[in-house]
């Protein structure tokens, strides 16, 4: 028998219908699981449904493989985008970052303490290690990577190499500063989630903070989203704002921006490992905590 | 037949158990009802289930009347407390004001542009109707109740009167700047809304913004609430802040703070008229939209 | 002598050197005058400096006339762009509004209360009285100028002969959804408030809200703005934002945006008319309350 | 000479009158200094005004000595209380942390990447330096000191002796556990910042996010304020918050709590190292960045 203190969370969508919820939550009942939380939203747009459903299994002796097994019959009628995971379950994950480690320190942070359950399955900088000198990397592997307009190719392949050998599920652009290509941002898509220091769409592009002082915007943001090779222009998962004011120069921005980027890159970053993030076209659904 | 048009509200609450959401979506479905939205928590501590599903009906004959029936044996087995209603059905609000009637020409403003729906019953005050000379009240009744120590509990005897009168469903307190008898409160339990101005459970009582600023708070707020016999200590539906400074005097306070109370009102208005709002103990379930 | 409970508003920009503040501040002290507010900036950038000082004259004889006279000479070897203005003077401010009247309810209400310390001038629409039939204009001249293609300037024509009949000192485009010509808005440059229903410089143009949705944004805002001849690039004077997600169709965003629109004019406008607001090149410098 | 490179900070506050800002201007122009920022607050209730002016010295042989010789004589004329020091005088800072680290964590990252200008002097813990593995103390002296019902009087004698012989100037407790006695708040009068999480004056005192929780409030928050006697009743320097649902457990509000926390804490001390936070009764006036 399951294990009550196991949670599992399915996350799915498909076009809707009516008769979803009532076969779904069915299902469940009769293999003995009770709903622990549960999020839907139907997009009257594109016709399309989404949910996200906690349960644990509370009778009887069915496991996850054959919740898993029974479920794909369901699915296979209602043409479900699904998964089905143990909330227990680490995800690994991989870090990318550039000389600056406000977001590397704080993820690594959240994730020592618990609060991002992934496993670290590598930082990579283009920086060599002695830039992070006071940051405990607690036994990760480190890959110093350095980058030049001759070397992108090789490098990114490195980079592929890295994703791949190390059963890598997601990789997070931690403020890596480099532009990836068309051709690693297409093996990576909604396998990659970036950082940008702007609310987007405003300010796309390099020295975002610059661009918005330039304008003269009265509040200032950061954006986190999947990575496309189309560049900023990816599904936005959490954007966070700041009210600046006349006063604050490009650098002041730089300062404050570093605890928006920080704390939209770590909410992003778990709502994914969580599957609160389904993807609807170039939008999210996003089921946040 | 229904009309696919026509978008029917259920809201509920019970001892959580096994089997719930399947029951419920497994009968609409077979009543022939499309669900669009739908929102759920359950509540670890207390135990309880909460849901809020909007549906319509668009295959077969089924009236809501033989949905209501139908239900209501559903009902019965899980020990719901619920409600069901047409989303076009307007419910019935009497509003009392005194003399800043800021969030009283809110109310009504929202109203006539439909972005509140609901039948105004009527508008009581124990200030005289020239008060709001530039406010057209566009055929409610206007009832002017003024209250002293001596007079309050005829006075609030007619207040009564009026509410079950004309039918009211609910009575918003907006900025009315009397505090309502024991007897009152608890006659409108559950059934009266209250705009306080302060962030509670900080600055209850009298003058909050002038205590407010005696504390030296940096951020300022208003809370909407259910009024209980317990002043300001109502199960709170909404609060919203915004920052202040050293430079902002009470007189500041109080004219900063109007935006706030109009918008904080507005929304627990608004998510009460759609059944958003469950009770769950002292605290409140607010499905917000 | 001047009555102590007279206030007075002196606002400047120069370029900055040292003693700008000694003469000024020096100047005041000798006239008998006191200081009882006062904000300054210096920008490092354009190496410009930035003061609004609020003072009343509690001893001698000195009238306002005197104080004027005499600044005009500290003004003259400093280079400053300045106003001088009692408190107490009210601006004369011309409305425009289109079908949607939240913004103009909104600005009437707190004129009305006293909160918008203004003169309003005349309301203008390209629509009829009749839309507004529940807004009581208190004896504000209406203007109903229709417009069409054919008809654009000479519609215009007639707004600038409202404008310079009525003495208006500053037109507000509360909403109103016409794009002026490039000969009007440079005619009102510097002399026009817009807001548009944006977090600026993102989803300029027509339907932001809808541009908004598409890109799957997760704050929406709005833009108070200097009409230039550069469709919504004009010096920003606020912005503001709320969250929103994915649940939010691009009508929910057209009702959330009432609120953002209605409280960033208003604070716009409140701070311009308090000679809160001073040009800095495309920016603005922005003395809040 | 002095450089012109390096900057000054004046704080002071004092009975108000006609001519303070003409004095201290005047005299800072003459002595060839230029003002490079300036903020004032007339606070009309108390009488009292406030100034901070950053400034440096572009002509002339002026030491900072000799400006301070010279400004004693103006301070005494206009009872100013107040602070000269140069911007890169870096104040010697004790922290003070118990469990939790996250506050701790981030005020030393903070620190080394020069974001908060302080000298630590010092890291107090009643936990063992294991506690914090993971974080490089990077040669900051570190006591263990274990405190129990009967030994909190000798090892507050320890934390005082370490304040001292350190020269210490401000002691942050970042979520330090304790409650400081009487005695050592006095001591400490004015030098010691905490972190509260709540939104003062609101759940005071022990476990605040469970109260917040049992209340049901829609918002939570975090507060940083001087220590007084009076237990969370010290003047408040910066408060923040982020919006909950009924959704958020007790666990979840102390989770999102950290970010509110550090953001906070971290706000205050800047601010009070630069010399933005001036003492108004049991307020304070708050210079922002």
């Amino acid at each position: 028998m399951s294990d009550p203190a196991e949670h599992f969370i399915l996350a799915l969508s498909c076009p809707n219908r009516p008769g979803i919820v009532a076969a779904v939550s069915t299902f469940l009942f009769e293999k003995g699981c009770n709903i622990l939380e549960a999020q839907q939203y139907d997009d009257q747009e594109s016709g399309r449904f989404f949910t996200r459903i906690v349960f644990n299994v509370v009778q009887g002796q069915a496991t996850i493989e054959a919740i898993r097994a029974g479920f794909a019959a369901i699915a296979d009628t209602f043409s479900f985008t699904w998964t089905l995971r143990s909330k227990a379950e680490k995800r690994r994950v991989l870090l990318l970052a550039s000389k600056f480690d406000h977001c590397l320190a704080d993820l690594l942070y959240r994730w020592r303490i618990g609060e991002i359950p992934m496993e670290v399955t590598g930082i990579i900088s283009n920086h060599p290690r002695e830039t992070y000198a006071h940051l405990d990397f607690d036994g990760v592997p480190f890959h110093h990577l350095p980058v030049t307009k001759d070397s992108k190719m090789a490098q990114e392949a490195k980079i592929w190499e890295i994703f791949q050998s190390t059963n890598t599920e997601l990789a997070v652009l931690a403020r890596y500063m480099q532009v990836l290509s068309d051709d690693l941002s297409a093996k990576v898509s909604g396998k990659c989630i970036n950082i940008h220091h702007s609310f987007l769409p405003g300010f796309k592009g390099a020295k975002p903070y610059h661009q918005a002082h330039a304008r003269g915007v009265k509040l200032m943001g950061a954006t986190a989203h999947y990575v496309t090779s189309d560049l900023d222009e990816g599904p936005i998962i959490e954007q966070d704002v700041e009210r600046i004011s006349h006063q604050d120069s490009a650098d002041d921005m730089v300062r404050k921006g570093r605890d928006i980027e920080r704390r939209v890159l770590a909410r992003a970053l778990s709502w994914h490992l969580q599957d609160r993030v389904l993807l609807a076209g170039g939008r999210t659904v996003v089921f946040r905590d």
